[in-house]
């Protein structure tokens, strides 16, 4: 394959992570090594800001700032939601992109992101070989949530589900301390897929986890969970359940929206209350036992906390960026970078390709089989599975006994 | 002063923190070095676990667990929530006391908690005075609220105050990425003292902080916050508010009241019980902007994160549970152990003890000339006080990439 000289771009897309950042440490640090690649940019905002061509400069930047970004949460280039049209639809979007990309020579973009950014990736890369402009285009995984097709899991995973264990465990002590006991309920997000409520079994494995566990692969049944709930509190005095964000009931309504129908509480200004499933949950415990109860959302906490970050995961992260840059350079196009793990006992994380065609919009859910009946848990296939991600630790420099995050300068590039 | 021989109980109470059980390390690993003490008991449950005769023999304890407390989060002997009848009122609480304390000999009592647990002790100790009942009383400081009377800060605050600051920093990075923005409202910990609240504007300082700081020290004014909020995230397109769970308006009625129906109830204190201020703040903002919203409440995550403690407030913590056991054993009682701040620019922590008469039920809150007046935080005094208090990194070990917390036997004391 004959070399291509050009420019790269780079945007992040979708919700951000604790590691999404390193990610972007390995495309840019790898782009500004490659010879072929003249310039490296940064888009603001992702495909939009390639759109309204709003982009930086990141051979700019400070190489000390830029190692920093291996610990920095979030997204620091700005992130997106911006679903393009389908090219039978309008191609207007499609026309601009090319008209930017011929502006800077931009024969390399990488596109790192979830479901929703793979679809982006894909129809960048099919409408550009449409029309013929040679340009290398991979995608790089990322999301919480762990669902994307092809990849044995997603950079940003094994950050979230460590978060999330650890802080069930220190919920764990924390809420069983009185002689009255307490049922917590624990909302952890995924909306379709319960990677992340799953995770809150690892702190069951090490014996301080939710006596239930309910995944949206599942429907949700009230009175069964009432039943269950009830039952732990009486026998044992406490109870924890860790609830996904997005689990339905039978007929395939959210129980996040029960909220308004049966918590019925109002505010002195007659605003029904903002709350999420675990205060609805809660509420209804309350409402069905007098038991004292609390609702506990991990919220945005669960995916920016860099202060907990798997050492694997970013380190996994920054090399799917890396490969990605490698890749392309080769000659490589239409795919998206993902992660096989090596035959044997212990864990190896290998690169392969996965056509971006097939990845774009697929979701991968855990598997029914490592879903317990009796919803206390999860089996041991997934502890063996999601262990080997949440490993070692990785956490910012410290500085006044803060994290030092990544400043970056963010120089426009010159149009 | 004649040595005194016998027994030491020790006992936690009140709302567990991060850093409570280093208190315990330090009475317990100091009680059994001491030769006078000739047992050294742990109450199941603080004050309850002694009147119903449950405590354990912390002689039996495998020192290696001992010396994990250190970093073990929670109250890991149970804490308690029990309000002492005054004497005239009745007595029987204390004759059962006495009764216990006469059967196993202890004439040293340990009490480690926040205001209400020091009137607890206070009480205690002024009983056994009175009825001529030989024991040395002293009170550990223990409130991740930061409100003790007599101690320039209490063991708990700083853990939770670094715990608060990083994630305010995580949350800044994570609410700020898309092009569309958004105003968030956090929620944190403090019924009538904002220290908690206060230790946001740390990551102000780190540039990554609240726009907007709201403590209970001040009445809550609800159109003025949203005028500011709106105003800010108009000229910045986001904004973060940080309030504290206890701010009241200009009549004495807690905001979150406007909202939540659980905080109808009412805990063992005649406290109402606080909640759902965040989701009823950004429900009431979103029906007036229209703009993008989050409420994060901070909940239990922020007293139990010892993955995320201070070192500071560790090794404080220990020294006061050490220092409590030593100056008992030098003839000491009816005291708190106390902080006091030695003069210059370096910090220097030293111990001091206040009458106990003093401390309890006393309050200490945030000075109001250390709020500035346009709520956007608090000033250098604050910062000076606070950052000091956050130094140092303590994590638990790491088991399989998560913490390995204490284990305790807890065998109970031969009856």
């Amino acid at each position: 394959m004959a070399q291509l000289k050009g420019a790269c771009i780079f945007g992040q897309s979708g919700g951000p992570t604790a590691v999404i950042n390193a990610s972007a440490a390995g495309v840019i640090q790898e782009a500004l090594k490659q010879d072929c690649i003249t310039e490296v940019y940064g888009a603001a905002h992702g495909i939009k800001g390639i759109l309204n061509e709003v982009f930086y400069d990141m051979g700019k930047e400070d190489p000390y700032e830029l190692d920093l970004l291996k610990t920095t949460p979030s997204s620091a280039l700005g992130s997106v939601r911006y679903k393009l049209k389908n090219t039978d639809e309008d191609e207007s979007d499609y026309k601009k992109l090319l008209e930017v990309f011929r502006k800077y020579n931009i024969r390399y973009f990488f596109y790192n992101g979830g479901n929703d950014s793979m679809d982006t990736c894909n129809k960048v890369s099919k409408y550009l070989q449409k029309v013929g402009y040679e340009c290398r285009v991979i995608g790089i995984p990322k999301t919480i949530d762990n669902d994307l097709w092809g990849t044995d899991h997603c950079p940003g995973y094994g950050s979230a589900a460590k978060y999330i264990a650890t802080s069930v465990m220190e919920v764990y002590h924390d809420a069983r301390v009185y002689d009255t006991g307490m049922i917590t309920v624990l909302e952890i997000m995924g909306r379709n897929a319960g990677w992340l409520t799953a995770a809150a079994h690892l702190a069951s494995y090490k014996g301080a986890g939710p006596d239930l566990i309910y995944l949206p692969e599942k429907p949700f049944d009230l009175d069964s969970f009432l039943d269950q709930a009830v039952s732990i509190f009486k026998k044992n005095g406490n109870c924890i359940a860790a609830v996904s964000e997005g689990i339905k009931d039978k007929d395939g309504v959210y129980i996040s929206e029960y909220g308004s129908d049966l918590a019925k509480s109002k505010d002195a200004f007659g605003h029904a209350q903002l709350g999420g499933l675990a205060a609805t949950l809660a509420n209804i415990v309350k409402q069905k036992t007098g038991a004292k109860v609390r609702g506990i959302e991990f919220s945005l906490l669960q995916r920016c906390a860099a202060h907990l970050a798997s050492l694997t995961d970013v380190n996994e992260a920054y090399m799917a960026g890396q490969e990605a840059v490698r890749c392309a350079v080769e000659g490589k196009t239409d795919f998206m970078v993902a992660f096989e793990r090596a035959a044997g006992d212990s864990y190896q994380c290998n690169i392969k390709l996965v056509n971006l065609t097939d990845v774009a919009n697929a979701e991968k859910k855990v598997p029914l089989e490592w879903i317990k009946d009796d919803d206390t848990g999860l089996t041991d296939d997934f502890v063996k599975y999601a262990l080997p991600l949440i490993q070692g630790e990785s956490k910012p420099p410290v500085e006044d006994g803060l994290p030092r995050f990544a400043r970056l300068r963010k120089v426009l590039a010159r149009k």
